[in-house]
């Protein structure tokens, strides 16, 4: 097996140097056997998801195409996942038919924060709803990761409200 | 033509009593040709939008299904429309394969605010989305309207970030 990279090296691959530490790809059906579920229980602690049922999910967003994409980041060196994101591209009316990106479940792994990763998700994201005709994206979070938007580029804008059922 | 209702009892009217004055409705192909364009300009002025391009787009989210709803509301006297709104049903993997409704583009007409129309039209998109088995619905306001959205049932949350093109 490939020798992990030293930590100092692993923080320039993971910052998208030559040989990368983390490979950011498409979610794949077989990512629920590398760790995919344990990345989202880090996001939302919900019962565990059975295969069938993520299985019904891929299918369902794979149907939606290149308006709904989530990436993962595999760890090169293990195979496993150290973090997710999504983007959906929502079509409207206003703005001659404008297409907006929805930033959604950005996650990562508690064992490889820090190394750039969330930010790499994040803008390879933000380019495919660039690619995708989308004039902004958008994301909702709390206050104490402003910052970390910020540094992706994003700048404040409005009040996120919600309703619970 | 029926006449016009007295403006008290059109306020009683639009609050979902009897003998609507407004209709909340899907939107159909033919409102393009009853005002849903200059509402639009109200929510996002910009360009006309051509016959064929609103044409394009509506089959795009007819498409969807009930994953995409756009709401008018019809004054039932004049055919014209007072207000619009839309919800998007964003299907996930966190929450064991939760959905959640995002709320988009409410708008009242200028000359039809302060009769309830926007609240009706923001709680049946609502509905929808309970409909649609999502465990919560959010929007992203201006702090102004935050007073609006609590009356309708919402709680602030989170910061909304935009990164524009």
């Amino acid at each position: 097996m490939e020798q992990p990279l030293p930590t100092a090296a692993a923080e320039a691959a993971a910052a998208g140097g030559d040989g990368e530490a983390y490979r950011i790809r498409p979610l794949e059906l077989a990512d629920i056997s590398r760790g995919f579920l344990g990345l989202l229980n880090q996001l939302s602690p919900s019962p565990p998801l059975t295969e069938e049922a993520f299985r019904a999910r891929f299918e369902e967003l794979a149907a939606l195409g290149a308006d709904h994409l989530v990436l993962v980041a595999e760890d090169a060196a293990t195979g496993r996942l150290a973090a997710a994101g999504a983007v959906l591209v929502e079509r409207k009316f206003i703005r001659r038919c404008g297409r907006v990106g929805h930033v959604e479940d950005v996650v990562v792994d508690a064992a490889a924060r820090g190394r750039g990763l969330g930010e790499r998700v994040v803008r390879r994201l933000v380019e495919h709803a660039r690619g995708r005709g989308c004039y902004k994206v958008i994301i909702n979070c709390t206050p104490e990761l402003t910052g970390f938007y910020a540094k992706c580029g994003f700048v404040e804008k409005n009040v996120q409200m919600g309703l619970y059922f």
